[in-house]
This record gives C-alpha cells, sequence and structure tokens, in this order.
C-alpha cells in the first residue's frame, strides 16, 4: 500500500481503536496467571457468555482458527460441512478445515452469499451410506462474503430446519458486530438457534482476536483440548482478553461496526446514480460490491487500494472500517466519478 | 494468582516489557498491508533474517505453532522426530505434532534435557523399513525443558551427526534469548548448522509473538502456505512485528534476558546452602529446579507461585523473567530459608 | 440381493474369475516372504511395470486406498485437487482424501464427466496466494463415472495443459481395463502423459485387487512407507499378486473388460427404440445410464437390482460384468420393454 | 526366502489353510450384494458377535488397519493410548495411528511384553490439563509381541482398573486364536472387559482378513462410516467373510493355533538344554524368543529363515505357524544343535 489514502481493501487493512491499545496497555501490570486463568479472562468470558447466553467462550488468534476449532466441537471425521461456494471457510482458508479435521466441504452456490433450507436440501443426499461423507454441519457466515446479513427470522428458519434435519448450525461471525449494527439486535439475537459460532474483534478494530461462542453446555468440556491441540491457546491470555474488554465498553464494538456500516452505506449512495456502475449486492454491513468497466478498475486502482472480487465480471469490492470517515468516502466518491 | 509477589511459576507469568506495548502503539497509524505485506514487518523479517542468517522468518502466535510449522517444514507423514522424553514439543502441546502433523515422536531419555549423538543413535533402527516410522528430524529445545543450554559446540556435534545421517536439526527457541545470554552469543551463532529453529518473543517480555527461522532456502517455499493452513497467518501482522520490532531495539530481547538470568543466578546462590534443598541441574537460564522436602514445598505454596515439577521426586521449577528483581529474589529466598 | 436374475447393479455384485481364484489356489504353496518380497509379487509387479512402461507398481486392497495412495504421492497437503463434481474420489470414498491426507477437493461440472482443459481453467485462481489452497493435481476417472472413456487424444491434451500448468495428471483406473477395451489400445497407451494411475482388478474379475502405478521415477521412493502408514500393505502380498497375475495372463482382463462392454452395448441396443427411455451419456464401456419414468423404474427394480442414479432426474444406471451373458441382458431387456 | 525349509520368520509366510481357500471358491457363485450387504457376511459375522457376546463386528484388509479402526472408535484425536515400548501398535506401523488418527502413543517399558496397572499409573498424569495429551485408551496385544499371554485374570485385573480410571482397554488380537489356544478359553472369555478388539485370520491361515469386534453398543454407529473413510471397507466382501466362515468351521482357528502353539512348545523343548541358548521370555504361543551367540546366529541363518529381534542382545525369535510340522521342528533343532 503506498498511497496516503484511506485503503478500502478490508477492514483488516485498518489499525485499532484507540481503546483497544489503551487496554493492553492497562492490562500489562504485573504478573497473572498464563492460559486463560486471569482474572480479565475471566470477566471478560463471562461478559460475552452473558451477551451471548452461551454455554462457554474461548479466544483464539484468528478467524481461520474460529472457524476450525467450532467445527471441530459440532463434526466427527466423516461428517461434511453445507457452506456457500464462495465462503471464507471454503475458499480463503488454504483448506484449514479439510486438513486439520478431515471435514469435506458440500458447497452451495448462492444468489446473495445466504444458505436457505431450500438451497441446502439438495446435499442432503447419501445420509446414512457410509460410501458418502456425512452432513453434519450447516456453516453461514453473519455477514455473509459478499456483504449480506441473515435477517433474525432467516436464522431461525435456518436453525428449525437444521434441527429437523439433525444437523449443527455453525456461523462465521468475523464481521459479526456488522450484521448485529445492520440488524439493530443484540449480540445474543444472533445466536439464538445457533450451535456454535465465532465473535470476530480483529476486522471491527481490535489487534488480532477472536472469540469462539459455543451455545451448547455438551460441547464445551472437549474445546479446551482441542483449542490447545490446533494451536489457538496464548499463554499471556490477558492480552487477547483485554482488547475483548475494551470493545464490550460501552459497547465500542457497536459504534465501530455502525461507523464501518454507515460509510459503505454512503459509499453507495454517492455512486448510486454514476453511470457504467452497478452495485450488485445489497448493502447490510461495510462492504459495497460493484461492476465497473476494466479501464474504470484500472484508473482508479492507481490512486486507492482495493480488490477485484470476480475479474470474470469486472465486480469489485469495496469495503469501509471502523475508521473510515465522511472525507475518506467522499473522496473516494469524487475519485470514482471522475475517472468514470 | 492470588498473591501479591512476584511470580516465580513461570516467565508467562510476566507481562510484556513497555516498549513492546509502546511499539504496539506506534504501528497502530493508518492503514497497512494485511497477512505481513506491510513495510514494518517487512523491515523486522529482514533484521531477523540478517541476525540469523537465514533463509525466511515467519511470525507464528505462539511456540506449539512455531514447533509444528517448522516440523511440517523438514519431515513428510511417515518421517519421525527424535526429541528429548520431557520436552515441551512431547509433553505440553496436546499431541499437535501428531494431530496436526501425524509424525510420530521418538522420545529420549535424558539426564540434563539434552540429546546427544550417543542418545540418539540407538533410535536410529529400521530405516528403510517400511513398517517403521523414519527418523528424519532431530528437536533439541534451546533453553532446555530443565533450563540447561547446549554449547555452540554441542550443537555442532550434534549438527555434524545429524546431517551425516541424513537427519534434519530443528531447534525450539522458546526461550532462546536466555541461551544467547549465557552463552554470550549472536544469534546467528545459535542457528548454525541448525535447520529450522524457533525465537520466542512471549516469555522474554512480547504480548505473544514467535518467529519461525528456516535456515534453507529450499524449505522455504512451502513455509508461507503451510502457515496458513496451520491457523498462524495473521491479519494485522504489523502488531507481532512491532512486538519484534521492540525486541530487537537495542538488543532489549539480550538485556531481558540476562536480567532473567541473573535473578535465577541470584536465586540459586541464594539457597545454596540452606540444609535440605538440593539444586537439581546447572543454572544456565532463567530456571532453578530444586528438590525440596514436600512439607516446604507447600508451606512456600501457600503465598508464592510456582510450580512442582516432579511430584514423585519433589522438585519444583523457579522461574524467573526479564521483570523479576533483586528485591523479588531477595524476599522469596527469605522465604525459602524461612520454611525451611 | 433376494433375485435369480443377474444384477446390473454394479460390476462388484460379480464374483471372480474361475482362473483368478486358481491363481489364488496355485500361490497358496508353501512359505513365501510377505509383504511383497515374494516371487510371485516381484514377477507381476514387473509385468505391470512393462505394461505401462512405469516406474513402481504397488497393491492395495481397493479403490479408495488406490486414489488416496496416489494423491498422495503427488500433492503436499496445502495442495488441491481437481476433479469432476460426480467423480468417485468426490461423491463415494467418505471423504477420504480429505481426512486421510488434508487435501481440499475443487470440483468441476461437466456434461458427460470428463474433464477438458476448458473446465479446469476457471479454477486455477489463486495460484500463489496463502489463502488459496493450490491446485496441484487434476483427477480423471478412466473410464469415468458415467461410463465415458477419455480417447487418447483428450488425455494427451489433459496431459499438456497440466504440465504447462506445473499440474500433475492422476487418473482413477478403477474401470481402466473397460477403457482399454473400448479405445482399442495397450494399458501403456492408457499411462502415457499420466503421472500416477490405478488399474482397477476387482470390478473386473478379481477378489479384490487394485494397482497404483508410478510414472515418475522422483515419487517412488515415498510412496512405500505412504502406502504401510495408509493401513494398504498387505502381509501375504501374494495372493494379491496371484490375482492380478490371473488377470495378465492372456489377457483375460482384456476379454472381460470386453465381454462386460458388449453386454453394455448390446443392452443399450436392445432398448434404443422403447419409448419412454433415453440414454443419458454414450455407452463406452459397460454402464447405461437411461432415463425412465418413474412408476418403470419402480416396476422393474422389482424383480432386477440396478440402483437409480439421479433421483431427481430418474437416471437409473444398469451395469454390466465380465460375467453377463447375452442370454442376461436379452431377458432384461425384455423385462424392461414389458414394463414400459 | 531361498531356502526349502521351513521359515521360522513369521506366521505371515504361511501361506493359507486349504479350507480357506475352498471356502473362498465356494463364495465365488453367482452375484452378492457388496460392501457386507451378502448373506455370507452376515452370516459369519453373527457367528462372531455370538462368539465374542459383541455388538458389531467389522471386517478389515489387514492387522494395521484393525488397530486404527479400533482406536478410533474410542478415542478423540487429543487423547492419547497407552501401550507397551514394543508394541505392534508403536513399532511396526509406520505411524499409522498418529497419522491417520492424529493420537499420541504412551509408551511402556515392560518386561515381558505386558501391560499392568502398576505399570500404567505413572502416565497417568496432566489429566484435566489442556497442555497435556489425554490418557483414554490402554491397549495390550494379546498374544503379545514377545509371544507371552495375559491370563483371564490378568485382563480383568486391567478392565476394571482401566474402567476406574475412566479408560476404554482395547485388544490387539493379531494371533488371539494363539492366546485362546493357550489359555483353552473360548473367544468370548477373551473379549470380556475389553471395550473393543481385533480377531486376527492373516497369521492363522488365512489369505487376509482381520476382524474388529465392537463390544459396546453406543461405538458402532461410527464404525461404519470410520471403516469405509480409513479405506478398509472391500467390495468383494463376501472373499473376506468367506475366509472367517472357513476357520469358525468345526474350529479351525482353535486348530491351527493349537498346532502352531505346540510346535512352538516342540522347539523350546527340543533346545531347552543346547548349551549357549537361553530361552528370554516363557513359550506361551506359537514363538520362542532366544539369545544365541552372534556366530551361531550368523551360522543358522545361512540355511534357516528367521529374524534378529533384538540386534544389540543377540536375540532371535522364531515363529511357528499352523502348518509348521513336527519334522520341521525336529530338523530345525538339530539344525540348531549342529551350529551350536
Amino acid at each position: 500500500m503506498t498511497s496516503q489514502q484511506k485503503s478500502f481493501g478490508s477492514d483488516n487493512h485498518s489499525g485499532a481503536h484507540l481503546e483497544v491499545i489503551q487496554a493492553i496497555a492497562d492490562a500489562n501490570g504485573g504478573d497473572s496467571s498464563p492460559y486463560g486463568a486471569d482474572l480479565l479472562t475471566r470477566r471478560v468470558t463471562d461478559e460475552l457468555r452473558s451477551a451471548f447466553r452461551s454455554s462457554e467462550v474461548l479466544f483464539v488468534f484468528n478467524g481461520t482458527a474460529a472457524n476450525v476449532l467450532g467445527i471441530s466441537l459440532l463434526a466427527d471425521s466423516y461428517e461434511a460441512v453445507i457452506c456457500a461456494e464462495f465462503s471464507h471457510l471454503n475458499v480463503d482458508e488454504c483448506g484449514a478445515t479439510e486438513r486439520i479435521l478431515g471435514n469435506k466441504l458440500l458447497t452451495v452456490a448462492t444468489p446473495d452469499g445466504k444458505l436457505t433450507p431450500e438451497l441446502i436440501a439438495p446435499r442432503l443426499t447419501g445420509r446414512g451410506d457410509p460410501h458418502r461423507a456425512q452432513a453434519k454441519i450447516v456453516q453461514i457466515a453473519q455477514v455473509t462474503e459478499v456483504g449480506t446479513c441473515y435477517s433474525l427470522e432467516e436464522i431461525r428458519r435456518l436453525s428449525d430446519f437444521c434441527h429437523s434435519e439433525s444437523l449443527y448450525l455453525h456461523a462465521d461471525g468475523a464481521r459479526l458486530a456488522n450484521a448485529a449494527a445492520y440488524l439493530g439486535c443484540e449480540l445474543g439475537d444472533l445466536a439464538q438457534g445457533v450451535d456454535v459460532l465465532s465473535f470476530g474483534g480483529t476486522k471491527n478494530g481490535a489487534v488480532g482476536a477472536e472469540a469462539v461462542i459455543v451455545m451448547r453446555d455438551e460441547l464445551a468440556d472437549r474445546a479446551q483440548f482441542l483449542r490447545k491441540q490446533q494451536m489457538q491457546l496464548g499463554s499471556k491470555m490477558r492480552f487477547i482478553a483485554a482488547q475483548f474488554a475494551a470493545l464490550l465498553e460501552d459497547k465500542l464494538w457497536l459504534r465501530g461496526a455502525l461507523q464501518a456500516n454507515a460509510m459503505a452505506s454512503r459509499l453507495a449512495a454517492g455512486i448510486a446514480h454514476v453511470p457504467g456502475i452497478e452495485v450488485k449486492y445489497p448493502v447490510q454491513s461495510n462492504a459495497v460490491f460493484a461492476e465497473l468497466r476494466p479501464e474504470h478498475i484500472a484508473a482508479l486502482q492507481q490512486e486507492w487500494t482495493f480488490y477485484v472480487w470476480d475479474e470474470a465480471r469486472n465486480v469489485v469490492r469495496w469495503m469501509t472500517a471502523f475508521d473510515t470517515t465522511d472525507d475518506d468516502v467522499d473522496s473516494f466518491v469524487a475519485a470514482i466519478r471522475a475517472a468514470s
């Protein structure tokens, strides 16, 4: 990144909230029990447990690990995970689920990144047949890879379907805060009907902190061992807990997500009537996906940082973050207009 | 930990150097390319590459991961790792090597935590026989689990032996700084003859940062993919790099290690003539292992934090850290004497 | 199977050639070195090596194992296998590749079970990006899951494409004999341009015997260890070798495959003009896929054994075997006509 | 093996019982449902289920697979298997348990190949500590690697100990028939108190057939899927079932084992008073372990086939089989005497 401009590449291009940095500094006084036995970790996991009305909360280092640990709580090696074709789980984790756990992923093409009972049903074949990997988990991402959100009603429908079919529902919540901000609901609402989910801190202004939220009591025992074996047990855990402490304080997580979402909406509004630009998905979080002419993309990338999502269709992804400002967006909109 | 006293439990009971915290704060300005493509990560990995005269440097989240990633660069699944019976790799990683990589560990009993060609040789059986896991890596820990250090000459002997036997030499350097401090050598000296090693930050005053040091060019290509698949690729990598930047600045890593080592020596000296206490291993880093009477242990643990290393033999482990002070040690020595 | 009728369910519903049984009996004289060190295994692997002009030949117990061992010779854990969506590898092996090796499968929809460079190319995205499993192997099945065969020219095109893209080409040859019979070529012709393939005995009249054919010298060393670790090293190997000895004798493998193929052609011809039946794929081996009315399927299954291939589209699979006779086919054709 | 003499190398140097070959031939009539759905497999598994009073019986291809499948029914990936240091599981399976399942093996030195509660207890450390692989299975071999047998009382003691410590007991029964022959008990007696065991056919005169005996109902469901995923589901299963059918007929398995055991006893008696030969372990099955002078070993190996068990101690292993005769033993004894 050579540009002085705000990046629209990803919410992980941003640094961290100052409050997060301060919380890390504050956690630095004196000795502390390692591996999560410290008071801060206990307090923060209690707060998260209360917020999600969950059975257990486990901190891990990154989103890939949160997905892998979560899935390992729910499925045996011969069981399969139904997920969206372009999900992070399937596309962006270098095959970690297959490699670390052995589970097959059964992918589903989706119009808008969202799974539905109707899309899932055709993958429920060969159940009970030892030749087939047995579908056991449906994984959704909330927010999805294309920036859309499941409504609480959609999650309830999925959950009912899954449980009636003896499937678990897992939610990749790397951007769960943005979904809560968009839906105007509590974190706990997003966990209802879900068996295990993750709550991402990193993309919402943390330095590096993710939480695995376990909603079923019977799944919690194995989790401590699996986290360690999966190389995700931090020794100075207080420094991860501190980041969540800061995010929970006065709902900083929500304020950051609201800002990021608002900036995406502002961006979408700013380009709404620019000829030759078509927004591809409903803007329900902090991402705008738009189709542009190739030469338009090339011109913009000379000054601005963002990714081409789909080379073949000339679709770009513009992401905002907790620290994106009105001015950042307005400058970018002006550049887009100028280049078009 | 309820005591107000300095913990002698482990060097990961300590917090972080203030300089490390400050470096994290300083790294927080504006946007940055993720996943290690940022300038800070490049600069710090270059510095480490130069210090170790290595081919590649990869940051990971913790020591278990550093061992697993390192081993995965060196051995196929049917190959085995020869290591000390009480090594961290064998005892304290919840079977991560077996689970994540599939490699068998071939353990060796050692008098002082250190492997030698003579101890290794008997495990080199069945080579070429498809029924046997094939010995391929010798793993040493520098510092060892019992606080001893390999001399440079001992490492050279091991390296020569390994390479003459078509074995790789891997070093778990979670406390490599303490070894350098004890031996009075450069980091690069500790890497000579070693094929892959790790350089631990966490136990030496970082928040959470480990580096995998790859000494052979031909091993570097796979490393980027394996790190990601092993769930160790941090998105806001600059915050890990910043920790090493602080540790490298004016050799903070060395100053912290010298202090920790000096405090262990002070502790050992302080109890040298206390009746009923026997120091079990040479004090060559920041740990003192001592045999005490069981009631003596129990009395001390009422006020002080430390671990019993060997229940059966009544051997305790006392560890010092970069932030252990003369006063901490003197108070502890006084308590030991009073209780004896 | 309660019916006295010949099964059209699968070629593994048949027993074995009498010559195969006799060869097992003949191999039973006296002692023999185990694990493939016996003379018979050496002789038969030499014959296969010569037939395929291959570097190495390894016997395994079943087709799933042949695929897994073959793939393990060609790909690292972070590398991916491009295969047809309905391939045996993807659908019928209970996720063995993912579980045993960790490799991700990248599936491709095909009109006729056959991959082409054009179908493969879109899956070659994200190469060099550590977030993506790296495409490394293209796996074809010769014969495909829907009974079609790749021409030698098609394989050459695929091979050229793969090697120009740094991909390996692997062939699942569970029914390779049927392909050779259809194409009128030698076994060695089918291996040209392929890096590893399997040669199935079981579905062609063996009791249970598969061979992994390794075409590259540099891949052979690891194979002995990987086979053992993958639980595929038979101790009384002579009894597997004996089966291949019988199949190679006067090209019994070819005679059986020609018969099976001829019976499928006879079946297809017999139903060609029956109203309401549509053959779905070219009949190029020992399978006929046909679309029937659901009530027609149900009526036929009362007396005859076969599988519904695609419930949603009412497509059935009728397979013939080395021991299917003209009378078997004619009776079945008569039944199909009568029920229609 | 170039010698015309009977091999004393291993019981897998022998061929198969003629009755086993005949049973394979007899199973070859007409079509049969694959994958174990055939009548013969059902009948034979019912017979075995009845003999062992077990919940489930699953055929697999070899002994390594029987161990791996059995262990996978009993332990999670972070759990460990306590086994004898020189067990087949630890030494002779190329790390299959670690690689295929991820479980750590915790080895125990034994004087006679047999585990006891007293030997196991010291390995039960760190239970509940997420850093430690959690001991979950005790695996015994019945017969052990050095030819000794556990008495029924010893198994009961082990079983009581295991279950009181929340451990499962697994038995590698590759030579279970020889144990039954020695102990004079029924197969079912050997399964009492054991959670999963194997019953080996191959070393007792089969062509290649092993059975996994599952003693607990709640373990049976996963077994079908795990067997398939572990590449152990034979398509023409009748031919494996047929081998066990022959072994069960008039207790052929017992007659073969009695003969093999008797021949080992005859051999041990024949050399009992030969100067310079010391039998190392009680002869309780079909193996004799003896210490000889190195030059004596070398002289004998010129004409006879057997293995040196322990190079360092000059201990050889002499194994007999179902088809070893009095004359074979007497000739071998004469040769031993002549060479001494």
